[in-house]
């Protein structure tokens, strides 16, 4: 066989396979923020497992402490009964991230992705209210069960389905329709009239900064806002921090600037540390209401995750890791301001916060090829948006400046030379 | 702190939580059948995971493939990017298990947990078809999330949508009504009449065995016509075998002797060896129509699992192992059905087929007392059905003939102590 | 323009139109059992408008009154204001069928049409319970509103709602599996099992004789037993007479046989007397929990409708309408089963009760060249059944003997000359 | 019995009434714009029977009509068989109202109510696009059958549905938010947005001026832009004009001044002429895909009312009945907004349009004492809008000067008595 021979998945792997196709290679071996492929050739990873790899590839600690774990015959796999694992988790979680920040949530561990836990967030929010319909927004992007695709917004995704999506009522992100109107007035006029023919929701439920969704970043004023329309009108707050959490922009938290408490908080992606399955639903203690079983999973117990979603609780002990997180993301802002600046041919334009920032192309089809130029350079980037109309870097928090740099080299030289290609066939 | 103590999971765990009730210590070692507590205390597992650990706790092989990958960096996270992890588990899957049973399927990976094959499945039927309506059987069991639930039978579980469950249309199971009545002329009437209200829909889901749902096992002939029948409307036949399959009935797929191919089957819990989260639906490759993303699922690429799953697949190579299953299921069956016979006031039915056998008692909460009296004098098992009617016998598939031993005299010395007692209390 | 011209219909009325296909010419004048065309041809109606004409065409008495009323300017529209007119109907409504019969039931009036009944009696027995679900018929017909054809069975009525039709479970009429199985054995079970999938319904809706899905007369033991499950499970029973009431079938209400009394009632065709729009919902006192206005239409108050509906209630003054009525559906019986007897080549089978009844035939297409065929020799009749395999007796209770005999002798001629017709072919 | 006693409505009629409640008294007579009740006391007629008496009560033309049809006992009830009546009526108004329109539209006669026509509209939409959605708009009344009752925004109107109301989406009627935002924008951007979650509607659904919703009239520039918005994307356009239709607003059709020609038009209410039931669906020819009875309704075929129909399109016959309509609809705009400027107490704001007009009051509750005060002094008048905060003069369109004088000055002397006692109140 021939290294990098891709042909057993082109053979029996079915066609929905997406990444392969933008990123044609056989990966073998990652470390932090570099991957390298079959053949030998290495990658910087601006992509981090679309969010689940935020502490980079094969982090030194965890590694030493799950081989450990493995090595003592732990338990792998326990459902919900109590492990050892699982309690050194629930007692780091609450010690490192819950108590510092005044909160008071109680842990639910469903299935281990992140839609189960947005299917169990509604789930929860409708039978305490005893309501049926729940408030999404525009670009939103939930998942892909049914519950969760419901409140997603991507036609394609949505048309998926094969079944209408019911049982929820899509409202204007931040920013949606134009920069004057304030989108909440409109939200707030559909709530407040008997007559709008939107009936009291359950619950809202967010994304801070909308990842797949275009890189949109909501205005802390207005997410502050929307939590307080929704006790207003006693509706539940979702926060899916599934993406933009556990540092993505900063804070643990992606909401933590914006000064509200969500009622309940979903989370999945890097909440396991080193990439494996996890996720967890947050909420108050008085929604508590749930029978023993009521939701479950099988894997809901997954023991090498809670030893490695441990020890990356690590990071957060003190505040210089949401520090660096930040110092670096001035860099990205600035580098792809830069960009913008010197290259007007893209009609770019910056969008996001932290570490997910991004450009948003003017021309069609132009931010897809700056991802496939890059990856030819030994860049891995996706896009994101309902046109893929926006090249996304989402590097691990981990990464140093020489990495950045590196990173940045590739893109710009990946721009520079479409830009130039673009001027010959124009001439 | 001491030793199994269960203070944090009081504290800040939800009430969702179940199994850590029913065995109320806390677990930090397991080896093949066999798991022990903190304190030291050892006992046999009966419950394997809810079918998540065939191969048993550990597999000494699994484990050691397991840890040279982690050892040398092998990617952990990688979607649906191409591995060298993820390339030799679909060769060998390709090699041992389908080309020798004559089977051409599609490969698609979802999110690793059983829910999220299910809502691949359903998906894809309605996607193939056009049409909305799926049949789904009484006492059906195939996860939480909203599509899964919608063709689960469970009344309680149901209510926990918090809106109502559409699109689907229950059918009775084999022997669902009474003996004499063939359930197959019941469902084949609602569809040869156009007037039935029960539209062609565009797929039936199945288990050949309801684990959750009391241990039913359906007839191989009308699991044979339940297949004629979908052939004839043009309907899907999805086999759900998450539970099922992967040996615990016997042979790898549980629908083998019947002697059918159905159009898309759903694998998860045991398919990855080793308890680690991971989940495959398998289609015709004419139903291939996805588009490339159109269902997807962060840990859709859990190399972790796809090592193990690889190394677990060895155990199928030859006949032997399959054999090994037949034979141990017999001991089963005959202890089950010699606790029936000597201990008439169970009022005891033996049900289940394979590694899913147990006992149904006709009296009122005895099955749970039976699991609950053999936890304490060390075996683990749990109950099934809608009113935990049934004590299950989930013994890992690798267990030998003095585990099987030693978990049988506790059940039978739990029953006895509980039929005294219950004497006792009679007199 | 010429007699009879029918090129408006075609040039600007919708192709939904259907009986002026199967009936094509222009009626001008209609008296008791008898219809004129505009070329003067007379034609026996067998069909009633489809049993809105239950006492015939033009009652005379009816139209005096009628006549009077509106020569005296007479409120002709009231929505649910009080008009005198509204009164008397109410008054000798009570009187003359509710009283005798010791029914003690509110009387609503929803829009005049009987769709409308069956829309408002779902909705209150859903606000009464608090629950979604309504479990219907096989090949029951209730409307054409999507909560009416929610619950009717017919596939291509069904297929025009352009949306999934749902919270509505579809059980086995009576004999609609075959003649041994009692299918109330089947709906028991799906009720009392907690894993079916079926949850609680809000309601049973049924019509004791199925007119528009091939005449199917459910045995009155068998409404008996529906009637004692919806009591023990706690589920609401809705008799849709629309079309069996008002005598149809011999008694005013189709279910007094059977001893039972429905919690909601739904009747409008014949409850106007004259053909003209009424409907009635009839509930229980307990159930009346409606607000003001919660359920209303715009000619809910038909002042005509109620002066002749008033009058119409005078046949059921003493037993000897409902006698005569008897002893005529003896007649047709004994008809439709000579023509049986002598013809078999129908491969007929007389199904149905009172003036519901009809000949199924076995040959494909033969109901509907007997209609066709009868319709050229002077008698209107129609067909039933999903594939209008029944032709169906529906003459006005009012017809004397002599009518009814010049009918018989229309349909035997007609079935003759097919069958040698068809016999010429055969040769 | 006393004259005007209503004791046998408190007793057998369901709670669900309610005009009787604001008008509690027993009418026997009534002619043009006057009524009288039993002890021959004489009312105004400002309330039209929810605009179903366009033409006032008991039009002698109409009426003479309709007594020589039922004397020469032409038929009654027809469903959709030819009869001369129905042909008369088709042939009058293609030539009195489509044809020098210049519109080209099928005539379908659903079952005779304002909610049977709303959905026949919507399942013909639904069936010609393939879609599901329906768009409607804030405070849009449609009317009660679960169809129409999905595009219906009232909250207690919808939560009668006992379903949660799906396949619809709720969208901003003009002003709705406030006078500076156009509403238009807001929708475009959700259609031409793929990620907004809101899927490509078969139909937008819309009144041009709510009646039930509180006296909202669109701007014609706002109908156009709608309507050129459904024509961007596909969508089509439906007219529910069966409250401001037939001249309720001036033209035939409401939505003449706007210049456009929606792709399908709802009329009942006055299309009858005389009070009695009536609907027609209108819509383009090439949308014209229905089967042969497949939505159809008993009463489609109300051979009274196609007589008073056909008479009432002479009045359509040129233009002064218009014209007419127009200058009494200045008296009345002239009148209004001279009670809002002479009296400040009543917060008062007029709305409407043509013989849709009201003033909204606000002062919570005020709306209601006009309209009950009114009643006291010989006036029939109702409240609109999700709060009763309008009061809504719906006078016959052929109401001449003197009967709107007197009106009025009712209406002027119950609002004085209103704010003196308020005042005194006050003090």
């Amino acid at each position: 066989m021939n290294k990098n021979d891709l042909s057993i998945f082109e053979e029996i792997e079915s066609s929905v396979r997406s990444y392969v196709r933008g990123f044609p290679t056989v990966f073998t071996k990652a470390k932090g923020y570099q991957m390298w492929d079959e053949a030998g050739k290495e990658y910087i990873d601006f992509f981090s497992g679309a969010g689940a790899l935020n502490y980079g590839h094969n982090d030194p600690k965890m590694k030493q402490k799950l081989i450990e774990y493995l090595m003592s015959d732990g338990v792998t796999h326990s459902l919900d009964m109590a492990t050892s694992a699982k309690r050194d988790f629930l007692k780091k979680f609450n010690d490192v991230i819950l108590k510092p920040r005044n909160l008071n949530y109680k842990v639910m561990f469903p299935g281990p992705t992140g839609t189960n836990t947005v299917e169990s967030a509604l789930k929860l929010a409708r039978k305490v209210t005893g309501r049926t319909d729940v408030i999404s927004f525009t670009n939103g992007f939930h998942g892909m069960t049914i519950g969760s695709l419901s409140v997603t917004g991507n036609a394609s995704k949505r048309a998926g389905a094969g079944i209408p999506l019911n049982h929820t009522v899509t409202m204007p992100y931040d920013n949606f329709v134009n920069d004057e109107m304030d989108t909440l007035d409109y939200l707030e006029r559909f709530l407040e009239d008997n007559g709008s023919g939107v009936d009291t929701p359950a619950a809202m439920i967010l994304e801070t900064v909308q990842g797949e969704g275009g890189i949109n970043a909501a205005r802390f004023d207005w997410i502050k806002r929307v939590d307080e329309i929704c006790k207003k009108y006693s509706i539940l707050l979702i926060i899916d921090d599934v993406q933009a959490g556990v540092g993505r922009t900063g804070p643990f938290f992606s909401f933590e600037p914006a000064g509200i408490e969500p009622d309940i908080i979903c989370l999945s992606k890097s909440i396991g540390g080193y990439g494996m399955p996890l996720a967890l639903t947050l909420f108050k203690p008085e929604l508590d209401i749930w029978n023993p079983g009521e939701h479950n999973g099988t894997f809901r117990g997954n023991n090498p995750a809670f030893i490695t979603a441990t020890e990356s609780l690590s990071y957060w002990e003190d505040k210089s890791f949401e520090e660096s997180i930040n110092a670096k993301s001035e860099k990205i802002t600035k580098f792809l301001q830069s960009i913008v600046d010197k290259y007007p041919e893209l009609e770019g334009n910056v969008r996001g916060r932290g570490f997910m920032q991004g450009i948003e192309c003017g021309v069609d089809g132009l931010a897809s090829k700056v991802a496939e130029e890059s990856f030819n350079r030994g860049l891995i980037m996706e896009t994101s948006g309902v046109n893929d109309q926006v090249f996304k870097l989402f590097p691990p928090l981990i990464i140093d400046d020489a990495g950045l740099e590196k990173g940045f080299k590739i893109i710009e030289e990946s721009v520079k030379s479409l830009i130039s290609a673009e001027e010959l066939v124009a001439n």
